[in-house]
């Protein structure tokens, strides 16, 4: 049986554990349990810190200057360090700047286009919605077609589904790596090399993963991967995506935002549009320096800690969410909607029951965070530095109690 | 003559004069002039204090809750406040979001899609260069010709110009309010009356006249407006950029980067993409509510002052630009590129000199701030609300003293 003093015993010997307390909110006692560090991480204290000072010191001290001395430079900075600390991915291959969706757009154009000749994009319907509305726009621009892979929303795609598809005529398959509603995590190499062998690209959505699971973009061979950094990166609230392209691919690569930071001289403010070789031809506009600010801090920290012992904690935190479910009564009908082998799963359990809806509206106010999706999904999110067991464990608990009052 | 005497009087006449206080750097006594307003503003302080208690209050204590409460229609009320209180447009005519280059990318294809069977794009040889990347790739993906304005480096595009190259072929008319080069000022109205009478949209480019110079684009029939904030509205570096669409042609217009934001019915993360009536079909991704932070305050404080003072400073600060570089010796060659008449230009003056790439970077190390543009040209951005008549002295002294000793 799940209990309050198994989750004590949990966090006794959670090598992680004192990390909790860097993060801002940790002790507020009017939230006793945030479970949706999968949408939105907490701030780092030293980020409310960075914060100030880069309005004080940075912004406001070196002035336009700083675009010399170190923002320019950052989008690829900042994506090398990603790179080398979440994504296995060496220098020279990730660049920060723009959403998800506008990273994901450009990087779907540029990679279709890279396939001349082959008139077929393949996707799953589980996919984030945005994944899918943008495929819908592009195939309708391109004149391509979309083949769909009926994903289970309780797993994801397996080679099997995507052998059945891919083929002369796919020139990209775009998945996600973990399922943003079942946590399904995906076989990427396996996936990666059947693409590959009907000689398509891949692109890897990986904002479900990324500072979560251990990904490892170079070994695995992957072409092209966007994710975000306001999940398990803490950036904050619209911080700016990231986007990894393998290094020989790069200059086959032409995306469309054809933008003055994405110049291969963008100060000489020449005529004509001369893409910048390697990574830095995947911005476009002024990137956003403040937005990129807090994610540092957890990089930092990420850094510190390494991704095998965030995979661990992960790990217990997601048993521990599936051993209390399990707890449950039968009659109460809640089902689980996320893999129940630790190893397919990402860093949230997602659990199905009619009431969800209105529970977790309630439990809100009640300071009890979980996420909601529909049709009555209630998603766990579990970020492996912020959350304790404990704080699970309340969580659940005022679940428990809400179920039992229906 | 002009005189560090007329400086200081200038300044104790200067109503905005107590204003300049509130920025942060303004007492820095390493900084004697910052002349470059019009690439970075400076941050308020009380910017500073904003971001940090946005990261421990707002992101840190509401967490994903935030997203409910205000971020959400973050980008579209803090549009409709930049839109009454800069652009003269009523509510619901304006959103914050992506960089300035996504935003033009999506409204030029949006725009040349609303006029089917019409194969041109119109836009001048000295608009910014992320516009004219940006029409350069758009004509090629979506088969258009450009039509080149051959515009003076040294003033702007006249209304005679643009009659020459509009007509019954014209999509799209892409022009700039503030020329980023010489800071000529367009006659928005006549331009905008020219390309409709030819049935042509016009996009406006505002980037450098928002917050510096009175806007009235409901007044003046404009299609669509895009500009950007880290300028005059000192949001920070890579701060989110603005859309401005007329209300009648929102519904009529699809952007192509088909997002969630932009969704119909977000949240329901059904399958198909349908755009949301109004405003917000022309979001995208993730909005970046951190970098919409800073510029919350100088949206207060120029609401406070009202644009009509910030003009009038602002012209009183060019002229004496002008007159002082008018007191030079004919000798040393510098030359003005900025219309002589204060009601012809925006908010900087551009002087020419071929040692002046030299001159710029010794004054950045003495901490006189001017901009540098190739070929030869240095602009003095002159920003209304931080920058005094004294301090100008001191940047031109500064520039005079380099000059001496050639």
């Amino acid at each position: 049986m799940a209990s309050l003093v198994e989750a004590e015993e949990l966090d006794a010997r959670d090598p992680l554990a004192s990390r909790r307390e860097l993060f801002i909110g940790s002790d507020d006692p009017s939230v006793s349990a945030y479970l949706d560090g999968n949408s939105l991480g907490r701030p780092l204290r030293a980020s409310a810190a960075r914060l100030a000072s880069f309005a004080s010191d940075a912004w406001g001290s070196r002035l336009i200057r700083g675009w010399d001395e170190e923002w320019f430079d950052l989008p690829l900075s900042l994506g090398d360090r990603i790179g080398a600390i979440t994504l296995g991915a060496a220098a020279g291959q990730v660049a920060v700047g723009d959403s998800t969706t506008v990273l994901l757009y450009k990087l779907i154009r540029a990679a279709v286009d890279a396939r001349p000749g082959r008139t077929e994009i393949v996707v799953d319907t589980d996919n984030f919605p945005t994944d899918r509305y943008l495929v819908e726009g592009i195939a309708a621009e391109r004149g391509l077609e979309l083949r769909w892979i009926e994903s289970d929303t309780r797993g994801g795609v397996s080679p099997a589904e995507l052998e059945a598809v891919v083929g002369a005529k796919t020139a990209l398959v775009l998945l996600s790596h973990v399922a943003y509603r079942s946590g399904f995590l995906a076989d990427v190499p396996a996936l990666t090399a059947i693409a590959h062998d009907s000689g398509a690209l891949v692109l890897w959505d990986v904002c479900h993963s990324v500072a979560s699971v251990p990904i490892e973009l170079d070994e695995w061979g992957v072409d092209i991967a966007v994710g975000c950094t306001y999940k398990y990166l803490n950036g904050g609230p619209g911080s700016p995506a990231f986007v990894y392209v393998r290094r020989d691919l790069q200059n086959q690569l032409s995306q469309p935002i054809q933008g003055w930071m994405g110049h291969a001289a963008p100060f000489d403010m020449g005529p004509g549009y001369s893409p910048a070789p390697g990574m830095r031809r995947f911005l476009s506009g002024t990137p956003s320096i403040v937005g990129m600010q807090a994610l540092r801090d957890m990089v930092d920290l990420i850094a510190e800690v390494g991704m095998e012992a965030i995979r661990a904690k992960s790990e217990t935190l997601t048993r521990f969410a599936v051993e209390a479910v399990d707890d449950w009564p039968a009659s109460w009908a809640v089902e689980l909607a996320t893999p129940r082998e630790a190893e397919r799963r990402g860093s949230h359990v997602t659990i199905e029951h009619p009431a969800f809806k209105q529970i977790t509206a309630e439990l809100w106010r009640r300071g009890v965070i979980p996420d909601f999706r529909a049709p009555h999904g209630m998603r766990l999110g579990l970020s492996p530095l912020s959350t304790s067991h404990v704080e699970l464990w309340n969580g659940l608990e005022a679940v428990r109690e809400q179920l039992v009052r229906l």
